[in-house]
């Protein structure tokens, strides 16, 4: 099929806008988790019908605000070195995602409310699938917890990670703090527990 | 102040019509979190002025749901002994605690929806202070770390119960293996952590 250079142009901008309005809404929703679609309109400099004609929805914008996030994450926790002892690799990992989400924090509180129960976690598949394999090889190697299947303890480190960064953004968790904390947490979660765990 | 037979009977009816109307909201968002306005009217058997001149909006009325059930829930967990090992009485806390929030999730699903972030959590200050306080003199008897805040490890705690309830709404977790994963989670976090512990 050949495209008149008029309406390859016109798609050329198509694309072009579209970037310029997942951009925009990553930083809007980035600096507040309420910002509605005027205000992201206004920052990429488009007016409303194209806007609209990118995304019909506010909850269709927070999404590809949200995957654009992730994306970026992921390539941050590709470069993550997971080849030594699982513990130091699930330390360097949870640190470096902690560093993601709480800069994505304001965006992950724009989708928490605005996508439905459940899709946030779905769209985390990729750096859900680092953190499995990387708990599946701890367990192999006996230095994690075998007691507890590898996707339960996965889903609470996440749970661990997102709820200290509503911490932070609630202002109850200190941020310079949270990276050591959110890591001893993960490790505690994970590590084979010690003999005299409980009394029974 | 005295009031006429007919205002104070008009007033029982009142405390009446907005007794059925939480109770319904309860019973309508434990079988569905998006239950409507109507639905809840529908189920009460009021009509839909009677509803919101009581609720004026949804979200008032999932509060209601909610606190509700917390209050109930708060009512159990004070008959919970935690005078012996802290480690038993997370245990027992946490066993009793998974066990509401099962039965609360689609309630609380609601309420993360329809309140404004951090509402859900402002809510929990009663089972929370019971848990920070066990915490408290798990640290002052050295069974638990004593390295990372008490306020934070309740804030996990709180993560982790209600991290695995999504997981169980979600399919993703199975609601029989639950109560002990998750007791055994929460003592991990709050245990004094192995001498072992990462590699460093």
């Amino acid at each position: 099929m050949s495209h008149s250079p008029a309406r390859s142009g016109r798609r050329a901008d198509a694309r072009q806008n579209a970037e310029k309005i997942v951009q925009a809404a990553v930083a809007c929703l980035g600096r507040n988790a309420e910002a509605s679609m005027n205000d992201i309109a206004r920052e990429a400099g488009v007016g409303r019908v194209t806007l609209y004609g990118h995304f019909p929805s506010r909850e269709a914008l927070v999404e590809a605000a949200l995957i654009r996030l992730l994306a970026q994450g992921n390539e941050v926790l590709k470069a993550v070195d997971l080849t030594g002892d699982p513990r130091d690799g699930l330390r360097a990992l949870v640190e470096s995602g902690w560093l993601l989400i709480a800069q994505a924090a304001s965006v992950l509180q724009a989708a928490q409310t605005a996508l439905p129960s459940g899709r946030v976690q779905e769209l985390h598949a990729k750096p859900e699938q680092r953190v499995h394999d990387l708990i599946r090889r701890g367990q192999a190697e006996r230095v994690f917890r075998v007691d507890i299947p590898a996707d339960l303890l996965a889903s609470v480190l996440h749970h661990i990670l997102h709820g200290a960064a509503t911490d932070v953004v609630a202002g109850r968790l200190d941020p310079t703090d949270a990276p050591r904390f959110v890591a001893e947490m993960a490790l505690a979660v994970c590590a084979v527990p010690p003999a005299t765990l409980g009394t029974d």
